[in-house]
């Protein structure tokens, strides 16, 4: 943990500084319940109520609510993100040692960068590259031809399979699975034929993958996951996909094989998406929905119900059958009223 | 596997027992497959029709089942959780022999009880404590400072990243990921800013956690597990989710940052919870089912469709589409009715 | 990689050559990127509109597709299950060495093929089985007893509980959990009871199972999986389900317990099944559909909703809770219709 002025604090991150600049900080905490020695945000609305009670130092919040500050304000445009700056600053990751542990078994053939580090019974197979500055995870395994940039960070127990290529400054979690074999399976008279899976997955720079995430390699060409593209756990993303620059997306998401997702769309808790589609740059996509069309148009697209008491939902999942016929039942009775009706005759 | 008469299982578990007390058993069955030295139970009503013809030596049932077993009763008020503890005296879990095994990674500083079992290739770094009779299956990681209490069982490949504390008697299954950075994301003129994870996860006692479920480190403050919880596999649990004692979720769910839990609950596979929600106490919610507002009351919640011949769910969706429009037919048809109909004019 | 010409080709795969059969080929690609020594093939007609201008030295095509062909045509009768086998023949697996790496923790009672490979850090306990060329990935733990077919293969950090038994020529992917306990718990006045989980996970020949998937130990009787079942990655499976043979099931889904899935049923992704039910053979269920009662016709069955632009969506949510009572208001004003109209009167 770091220690700064509210001052040093302003001037590093280029804020405007409503407040004592001599006051010192040691760390971050949240509005409701922050130390005096700490630094505090506000972006979600719905924390606003504790802002007037707030102990900390001081709040990182917009122009807007700094006249409701009663500490010291570090006013920012987006004081979500300087928040993050912040308390990346304050509380910077430890840095793991270059090396190699002892018990790592690594073939001689891999190329393994000096200040890279190596953990305890790591596997690291013949042709593996690692960048500058690369932390292996214990327990991990990467395949042969593994290819990781300057930077990234595997956790504890992850898995590439061969020849998978990581970006520079990635973070893999714990049981993050790269380069499996995607699903590919032929039918035929007496069963399943495996359809050989021969591409790889390719990852861009600045990408986080969640704890147990999978990702297929591709079945001829590769499975591609672009820059910044932010992956939380569980997520399971099928052979050839493609998802673009700066996209997002929340824990226990499928996605079927070949679809293409595109940039800076923002996808929900466990959507379902289909194979072989298109989804277009900006697409935002609410939790628990089933994509099974692409959706070329930027826009905010749904399709989950929410809870109901279960009684009421009983009774409607009943009548949802007769959906169609209730149609008919009503065009039917529009029709009658065309011919009684004296405005319509 | 032990072996003890009728009469010793009714006198350890103060039951009333029907029947020859001097019959041994040894192991437990299934109504429908039991041996004449097997105990079986009778719980779900579905299963009720094999009790006539079982070939147990005895049955645990409640007092109304009794007069209808044909060999030996073990009357029981609660038949499914009298079964339970029976079955676990005889079959006893195998006894992990205490010591650390020789090709474990074990850090000078980490504390370890004596009773304590550390597997093969299990990575133990700085500050760890385990308590008493601690097992640590092979190939887990337990970051620098987790701390677990006494009678604990990891099975193999367990992670627990930094800091992550469990309580006493828990179980966590192969592949659990507990302390991951929670998915703390901040949108940015050029892209995301990583937001620290700062807070860890704290699990209470008596918590089974199922194989490859991850839950997520808290932002600033701590993700928590109350007692007696009991997650199945592959939930996702995000940061800073609370959950009440004695709560029950199955497979496959997800729940997103910030969510609280009451006590008690029962939750469905599959189910998906949004974001800074509270559900309270006692809410039982059935698979599948999203949860995108508070649940305070306590009750059943429901919002999934049951499965239907795929023609017939087609036109119903077709017909969802339109459900707006319908409604203003219906309305418009019964202002008619209300200007020509007799009854209304 | 190997090489061949068209006409070898032919001949092994019993395929008709419309084309040059000295042609010499080294590997497959898609029909889009296919360079000029590779096979290419058509099966999805999505794809059709590349056949005219692929580079590819042939492509397996069915007879209808051949004409069309404007290079060298292997025709099939099922052109993507021969494809799969002509990729599988070109671009074969690497073998693993025989021999246990010496990293490798192995019971003294375990009985391994000498042809098998053992990997680093792999551990296997008392009386563990493998057959002949098992290949066991790294990291990997084999619980007490557990039995391995001959040419079954194991990724890296698979866990297979005590006893588990895997059938000959299976693949099983990384972080896939086998046998961990089934959500057994029984309710009781003060908390829950963990209810012992003695069965064990029977997998048949020629099954695969995907990257993080998990298959519970039976909680008496055994949890089975029949023959040439394919199960994609983060599929759950729990305690006492069983799969008929060639039923392949698409990623995220989860199966609760005690349910019967039939042969040859083809199960799309986050499918949930809710437990204690039966689907027959040849059923096929779509993507996100929940199936909460038994499906013994085959047929097609779906109940889940394709994604609309949410703000369309969210009026129709708001409709579905009313959706009763409309079903009343129609009925009301078609008895109105009955008494008013002279056509009912």
């Amino acid at each position: 943990m770091a220690e700064a002025t509210l001052g040093q604090i302003a001037a590093r991150f280029g804020l405007v500084l409503q407040g004592d600049p001599d006051i010192r900080v040691s760390g971050v905490a949240t509005l409701r319940d922050a130390a005096s020695d700490t630094v505090t945000f506000l972006a979600n609305p719905r924390y606003r109520r504790y802002l007037a009670q707030t102990k900390a130092a001081a709040v990182v919040v917009d122009q807007a609510s700094a006249r409701d500050c009663t500490v010291a304000a570090l006013i920012a445009k987006n004081p979500y993100a300087t928040y993050a700056r912040i308390a990346a600053w304050l509380h910077p990751e430890p840095v793991a040692a270059p090396g190699i542990h002892p018990t790592a078994v690594v073939d001689p053939s891999a190329r393994i960068a000096a200040s890279a580090h190596v953990g305890p019974h790591v596997v690291i197979e013949a042709g593996v590259e690692l960048g500058e500055r690369v932390v292996i995870g214990a327990g991990s395994v990467l395949g042969s031809g593994a290819c990781i940039g300057a930077d990234t960070r595997l956790a504890a127990r992850v898995t590439l399979y061969r020849r998978v290529q990581i970006g520079q400054r990635c973070i893999l979690h714990s049981g993050a699975v790269l380069g499996a074999d995607g699903f590919g399976i032929a039918q035929d008279v007496d069963g399943w034929v495996k359809v050989p899976q021969l591409g790889s997955v390719i990852v861009g720079d600045d990408v986080e993958i969640g704890a147990n995430t999978t990702i297929d390699r591709g079945a001829i060409d590769d499975t591609v996951i672009g820059n910044d593209v932010k992956l939380d756990n569980q997520i399971q993303i099928a052979h050839n996909v493609r998802i673009g620059a700066h996209t997002a997306i929340a824990g226990c998401v499928g996605i079927s094989g070949s679809t293409t997702i595109g940039s800076r769309c923002m996808i929900g808790g466990a959507v379902g998406i289909a194979g072989h589609l298109e989804v277009g740059d900006d697409v935002v996509i609410l939790g628990l929905t089933l994509v099974s069309r692409s959706l070329t148009k930027p826009g905010i697209y749904s399709s989950s119900v929410p809870a109901m008491e279960a009684g009421v939902w009983r009774r409607v999942v009943a009548r949802l059958r007769h959906l169609d016929g209730m149609f008919d039942r009503v065009r039917a009775l529009e029709g009658r009223h065309k011919n009684s009706d004296p405005e319509h005759s």
